[in-house]
């Protein structure tokens, strides 16, 4: 019988901070700001409520936990002030799992909110922070508690490794070699939680309330095409010549597996329009480079090296998960490989990673 | 000028949250508990309500942290079984100042919803637990947000040293040596955080929403009496001791003050009444001995040391205010003198603290 594995990865927990909080997530954020502002904007626009309950799901702990938050009360505050009315209170749900480091969070409160308070001017209303710790596949809210949810960068996790991949040996994720079992199994566990994730979602926001959720997807209808499953393959890659040179054990290799689900726009329709509970107002997809430095400017040479900024957003990511299973001293050495490859591939083409952004509205 | 001390203890600081989850601090929610549960019992049976967002103010990380809140869930539970009402769903915000150890909490939490699912049994609605830094001098939630709000042992916590102290020289507190103009400035500074803390809170319960608040506090009149400022003047004799052999400054002892008030009865019941936002419900005082550990039986020979239960548990409560003033430097050797002249104090009379217990109603 199969051991589930259960690997929360709101994207909070420990190093996974780093991507949540790397300047690849704040290009996400700004990236898809036409929409988030456009559905805040819907929201506030359609009742001027005296307040606005926000929660921000999968927030991390870092400069990025408070980014899109600021974003979002400027664009109310701004909208506000044009016609005249008087600002709402608003109450900032932050939720990640309970590994997230919330005190960090707390104790960085009071600067970030001086600073918003300058940002925002007078005649601004007050704005409640509070931590809510918990995975985002359960409830996590009083019943209509909330007006506005977003959450960027974390639903591509999946509530645990699916289920019936013993099929799937040295690869790590769907790839082109996975057998079609595999990406069904994958599939089938997108599905519960992403549908989980609505259901829960309905209860707690208002009619009415707008929903903004940015994934890591895909463009293609094949759930193993490059454009989402490349970086994983890379990583497999690096973990094959460990166990070809006896590093690292051909079944440990072969029962390992990456919680996660890179879904196409039409994947997220389908699952949205079959739970029922939300209208699709926008369904988008955007690409982001794999090297978010890439177009910046005045970096230092490690900066400049695409294979060490990507490897270290996805070591960020991906450590935890080869830790518990494989032990933290191969970490260092499948990195180095893995930063190696990457270089290889950086030099001969161009990767990108493909967002789908859905807009909700519970009707 | 004097400088404003402003001495954040809602009783979670560092080591302060040892007090609040002392034996003592759980004998004291185990004595108030008939207030609690009456007004909790009212509250719910006025209008049986779909929800109940609880709020407990200054609640520290610790085992203590939980123990309020189940006991208010049982309470709910109990009687709506036997009314054959459907459970509410709790909404449950636990606040303390930023420097409180929330990460600690918020990984006991799945641990602590698990207990309490057992005792309640089925049937039970869902509780949903959320932080909520910041100083409860201020306002923490939205308008109309909550139906419930408790604080234990907090409130005595003034929101700042106050000003005009400088004639209360080698008193550390109120005592009977000090001059009238310093017992003022203290009463002054009472009103003040004890009004702003009734606003605040008035803006953010329901009509008909209920508050329990208890305080270390006094019986007397004389707001310089021995049951309330007693301990301090003890603190102070150590400390004085150690002005005379040279191991502190004057000027320092001079100008070190406790931010702290411990109201009677009276002085709590007229600035409700002149606050104007809420009706008293009860208005009691308790007792319990310094000595929390005096009728426990099966102790260590270091437990059945009152001078040293005592001092441990002053020394959590003062150690950040002395060591931020005089150094981490003198500490042991003050609390190791506390020590000695408590159990000298202890071996002739029994002291208590004074709680003063407040339910309260918004109309």
């Amino acid at each position: 019988m199969e051991v589930v594995q259960v690997l929360h990865m709101n994207g909070g927990v420990g190093e996974t901070s780093y991507a949540k909080n790397s300047l690849l997530q704040q290009k996400v954020i700004t990236m898809t700001k036409p929409i988030t502002e456009e559905a805040i904007t819907k929201l506030y626009c359609s009742k001027y409520p005296e307040e606005i309950a926000i929660a921000d799901l999968g927030c991390s702990s870092g400069p990025n936990t408070f980014f899109l938050v600021s974003e979002l009360l400027k664009v109310v505050d701004s909208v506000r002030q044009k016609i005249g009315q008087k600002s709402p209170e608003y109450q900032v749900f932050l939720n990640d799992l309970p590994g997230n480091d919330f005190n960090t969070i707390f104790r960085s409160l009071s600067i970030f909110q001086n600073k918003l308070r300058k940002q925002l001017g007078p005649g601004n209303g007050p704005c409640f922070f509070t931590g809510v710790p918990g995975s985002f596949y359960g409830r996590l809210f009083r019943k209509n508690s909330l007006h506005f949810v977003h959450s960027s960068y974390s639903l591509h996790w999946l509530s645990q490794v699916p289920q019936g991949l013993e099929s799937n040996k040295r690869n790590i994720y769907m790839a082109s070699t996975s057998p079609p079992d595999v990406l069904k199994a994958y599939y089938v566990q997108f599905q519960k939680d992403f549908s989980l994730f609505l259901k829960c979602r309905s209860e707690e926001l208002v009619d009415g309330g707008r929903m903004v959720l940015t994934l890591i997807g895909r463009r293609s209808d094949d759930p193993s095409s490059k454009e989402c499953c490349y970086f994983w393959e890379l990583l497999a890659m690096a973990l094959s010549d460990m166990l070809v040179e006896g590093l690292i054990e051909e079944e440990k290799l072969n029962s390992f597996n990456i919680p996660m689900y890179t879904p196409s726009p039409a994947e997220v329709k389908y699952e949205v329009v079959k739970e029922g509970s939300f209208n699709i107002d926008r369904l988008e997809v955007t690409e982001v480079t794999w090297n978010a430095y890439l177009d910046e400017t005045d970096l230092s040479d490690a900066f400049k090296d695409g294979g060490y900024n990507v490897a270290k957003c996805m070591r960020a990511v991906a450590e935890p998960l080869l830790a518990s299973y494989f032990g933290e001293e191969i970490l260092d050495e499948v990195f180095r490989r893995y930063r190696e490859i990457i270089s290889d591939r950086l030099s001969k083409e161009k990767n990108e990673f493909v967002n789908v952004t859905v807009s909700l509205i519970k009707p």
